[in-house]
């Protein structure tokens, strides 16, 4: 229960520009919103104003970002360093915490009409914490579906404090009507990961991946893998999952590419354990390439290119649905999301992922699914961003009769 | 999505007791959860650990309660000020992040198996969230209500992050299941409010009114009215409403004992505002006491034999509904919670609100409405905290089949 | 010993304006600041920014400067709410740390050329840490000055920390070099209130002192007392020194204006004080009216008007000196500080402080002093501010040739 | 000007135990005052209390001392992260304040009787300002050395918030009493970094350097350099010193071990830089072994044996001041430090270095100078810990006769 006399008066529509204030605190993120971003900014009606925070301003692929943004003719209305080193728990904890106690004062200051959050990061939910208590009106991108990983109790948590929904899939849609959003406010969009995917037209032969990363030069011509694995925060298994991983791809016959994950909280560590992979599992991986970063069109090009994605990525579940790309998904990280058929799930057994990506790539790519796709999803964003009445008292919605809920 | 190299090894099962910590950030919280904290300590397989924060080391009514705490031998591990001042929307924010940052640094130290948060103040939601990134189980008291203000987001966006539920009524535990969590871990137990209001003795003889706060003598003998009237965060009309409520109150026979909320971020704007009031409003304060605390027993007695409790207090919708006290609602901070027939419901208007208290007092006490009453809520609460397996990876489960949500 | 690279280019002097930030934090150095803010504001070649924080943010006879700053057509960058609630020492502490972390971020963006910092206040220090690691130019308005308190410690750190040193008199001159300070860069130019003091023209027919406060009512035509009594952070008698205070005054046969002080940290503590100590003492305040604030003309009326000024306020030691007002000074907080003969120091002893009154009122008014005036001190700062050459790494400069420091 | 009320009571005199806290927050730290805490941990009359933060707890080096503290009986009463991520001048003002801000807690709840601030680091400095808002006594090891860098205005203002001094040296102590400190406090210990070099009895031929770091084998029973270069935060041309430095030892014959700086706020920056120089530069550096970190006594081993120092390390001055070894100083970092004979200042001129490094190895060992040991340093200051009558409010003390400080 919580009392507080209102420091200020009513929230008066503005005449002018609706001002829309959107926290990009990954690069990831920012890659995914890039077509959204741009409506927004070129939207008449529409003030955009772009907050960076977190790993954005610290990872060195990221870095230029800001400078790019900039050059963009965007506005930036701050740039700030809270990122807590440390890479662990309390780092992270930390770290959120921060960040929303400083965005706090941008948000206030900038008091744009609607602060849009995006997906499932840790500190996403923080900021949308600090926004809710502004009372400013909160949009978010990518709520309702299920995964493993911290990411769960996130999404859904922020799913509560926001106004506006923007989900990707109608599972994801059911998800939020059953948890009491009014549906006059809820819009399945499709993904704008896959919206990006969908648009890329750079093709494999301009992909020049030897030239990104360290190890083994790979031939785009002939069949490769990718492998994206990312640890799991409430998992306590990630350097052994790694090296169950490693075995089972240095069994195969095929090169790989290897996206190493850019680990939040910028430790050094995860480049060390790389380091010592490598020097451990010579033999195994004599024909990996170790990639960090490639741009977002060569990454595209290159989902469409392999004979098959392993690892807990969701780009397997959602870009690769589209695009029919034969996906080996590993572990609980993407445990209960929407999938299409070009999926096969498989526990941390070196064995088992070596069989199951022996048949995804006998299988070849599948037919393109449209679970995940809508034309046009940044458009229909900014136009409910641009036109919607906003509200900002919630109060749940019964969208279940109640006597469809089972209690046990 | 968070990617992140665990820090910590496995939880191990501790071969000793279950470590409960219990941050507690507000002098009602820690009124209503007496019974509950004492059978903590009790319990011979529980070690109890009390953090303190926010407003509960401030205002001079809660100050000593750490005394009394460490007197009654319970374990403070922390006693943090961490209460930004301002009594607006930015220091409530600021605030609540950094409660959330300084009670990291002690939750990673002690270490706790359960993290137990209540209700719905916005600061238990930003530790909730800090608790919820250092991989704890957390068990949430209170979830599911419906009511206004911005507490209605906190509470729900606390449910999400929560991995124990302990509801306090049918309706509440509907919800909770809607909103995706596992029917295994959702209890309702019952209110522990009522469970305390059923558990007093005192009686409204020994109530000495007229020893505490400032105005009119009233005589606790004859019928009397209380006002409990609570600002809402998300409404811009708290003055105007308090000035309607004098009014509608000015022009009833009856006197009143009207409860001064303790505002959050102690700000002495309240009392700035009650002088000026009574000072503009002479003749219509003629019949009021106005007080801002008095012990849990001795308000619950008040609570028995007053004629009529006006106001926007969920002591009007919990405990009254199992005491038959009559009591007249305003406004939209109760605007959705379960209520038995003890509660009228009227808007913020002096003339409606005056004859709603007319009827309601000719009207006598209601049957007392079992509700939100359980016997034992706080033991049922216990047994469930020693006993449960525990578990930190969430995922929503699909309690309502999904053809019953209501897609339009 | 620190070690880091540096992230930005290196200190380009700019082409245009040079650019000037003025962290205020307290009212009370708003308002002795006001002819050197206009001044900077007005000058061609300088670019001023106000950055606004502290408590001016929150006491109800501050609140409306920002207005006033603003309506001023003064440009405020920030306005920060970071004070901790708790009105102790480690509130105050975390208020320091919060506001120079928050003040970071906004000297980080707007890049000033010099940060002016003023004085001794806490959080002064704390604001010119930050700067000096932002490696900004630092100018530190009456450093040298001897007093006690946490003030006497602040001071001086600060002056260690700052590159151009604003002091007035020439004992602080003095003790400013003798700290290893560089002369080129040590300026007396007289102290900033008292050039305010000798610049009010407002005359004590016009001070309406009885629509100020609460209290008996005072004929400011007949003899009148000024009590200012500050609390001391390094003494823990403070409430002692009231009573002894209160004591004294209430022997005397004259009326006084009691100036109840601001105090940090919001506390409701201080009127809560007042209002028992009226009660307690009733027959000693019979001729005493308490005022927390008048306009900074009014002031200076007053002080002028006066018979005697007793307590330990700075106004008496400096604006007096000037004005020839009889002080009796209390106790420590102003120990060691150059005065001129208007001052008489006593310890805490009723007593002892009413018979230096009464001597001091049958003195009569003293012959001005000049020990810490000079006209134009805000015109003298402004003109170094505007045209000096800057730098920022500083080198302890042996001003004392070292066979004359007594080694023991 | 600060007021506040005193929050807590009269300091009482502990009849048990004098409790003293040293806040560690570099493994540098750690490892020079590894005797005085030993010492300190010893001691009948004194209880120690170890608190942690800042890079000691980050990088890879450090991480293992948390433990071996915990193993050799000492106590910690906090460990806390708070190292925001950057590697810039905004990453480190925030983070000192963080820093600040966490430590409150620690030393408001464990009540020291003295904090032990160590040399001239950023967050030591945001400590001491933390300890003294608390009302601590400040205990500051290292105080009134000339330096450049931010160091040089951190060390001075620590001096002005300590109550006790342990300087090092005679120049030091000269300046301290210059600055206004109190004779009967200031302290000429002599240095524990000299008196820990004096100690060591481990011999060269048991040091493996070609075990630590990468590079190229060094062979430790012929003639070698030591390189240790440091950034300084107030200068921008970090990069090219370091590439002039590698030109310098490029020109050489010798062989020579680079001990690579551990930046601050623990940027991957460094390595990268590191890496991409030994690409660069394979030529120049193919004599050279890259390391990071070797155990404090090794370290010595090696000063004690190496034809010559060169860099910017406070080790060339003070260690090898009493080791007798040969120095080449390079830039401003070390500028005004008393240095012995052993120590050669160059500009950052690959050739002007080249000729001091082949003149100081001509040279050869320099005969012992004691200006900076005294035997039992850390026994000295032990001693003065545990018995020295202890004092909170400072005054400036004029050691210096006004007359003798050149006024321009």
């Amino acid at each position: 229960m919580t009392t507080l006399f209102a420091s200020a008066g009513r929230k008066i529509p503005r005449v002018g520009k609706r001002r829309i204030c959107f926290p990009i605190t990954s690069r990831a993120y920012y890659g995914r919103s890039q077509l959204l971003i741009k409506k927004l900014h070129a939207h008449p009606d529409l003030e955009l104003e772009l907050m960076l925070g977190g790993s954005i301003l610290l990872d060195k692929y990221s870095r230029h970002i800001a400078d790019d943004i900039e050059a963009g003719g965007f506005v930036i209305t701050a740039s700030l360093f809270n990122v807590i080193e440390g890479g662990n728990h309390v780092a992270m904890a930390k770290t959120a915490c921060l960040t929303a106690l400083e965005f706090t004062n941008g948000l206030h200051a900038q008091d744009p009409d609607i602060v849009v959050i995006c997906g499932d990061r840790f500190e996403q939910l923080a900021i949308a914490m600090a926004a809710a208590y502004l009372n400013k009106t909160i949009a978010h991108i990518e709520g309702g579906d299920v995964t493993g990983s911290i990411d769960e109790s996130v999404r859904h948590a922020i799913t509560k404090l926001a106004h506006l929904h923007f989900v990707t899939n109608t599972d994801a849609e059911r998800r939020v009507l059953a948890m009491g959003e009014d549906p006059r406010y809820v819009f399945n969009t499709g993904s704008l990961d896959v919206e990006l995917a969908a648009s890329v037209e750079t093709s494999i032969a301009n992909v020049p991946v030897n030239s990104y990363g360290v190890g083994h030069t790979v031939d785009t011509t002939q069949p490769f893998l990718m492998v994206i694995q990312h640890p799991v925060t409430t998992e306590v298994d990630n350097r052994q999952h790694l090296e169950t991983m490693l075995r089972a791809v240095g069994m195969l016959d095929l090169p790989a590419i290897w996206f190493w994950p850019n680990v939040d909280a910028g430790t050094g560590g995860m480049s060390e354990r790389l380091r010592h992979f490598r020097e451990q599992h010579e033999a195994a991986s004599t024909r990996i390439r170790f990639i960090t970063n490639v741009p977002a069109d060569e990454f595209v090009a290159l989902l469409k290119a392999t004979a098959c994605v392993v690892g807990n990525s969701s780009a397997g579940i959602k870009e690769c649905s589209y695009l029919g790309t034969p996906v080996v998904n590993t572990g609980g990280r993407q445990q209960g999301r929407l999938h299409a058929d070009n999926v096969v799930h498989v526990a941390y057994d070196a064995d088992e992922i070596r069989r199951a990506v022996v048949a995804q790539v006998s299988h070849g790519r599948y037919a393109p699914s449209l679970i995940y796709y809508q034309p046009e999803a940044s458009q229909a964003i900014v136009d409910v961003l641009a036109s919607m009445p906003l509200y900002t008292q919630k109060r749940f919605h019964d969208n279940v009769s109640t006597s469809t809920v089972r209690i046990p």
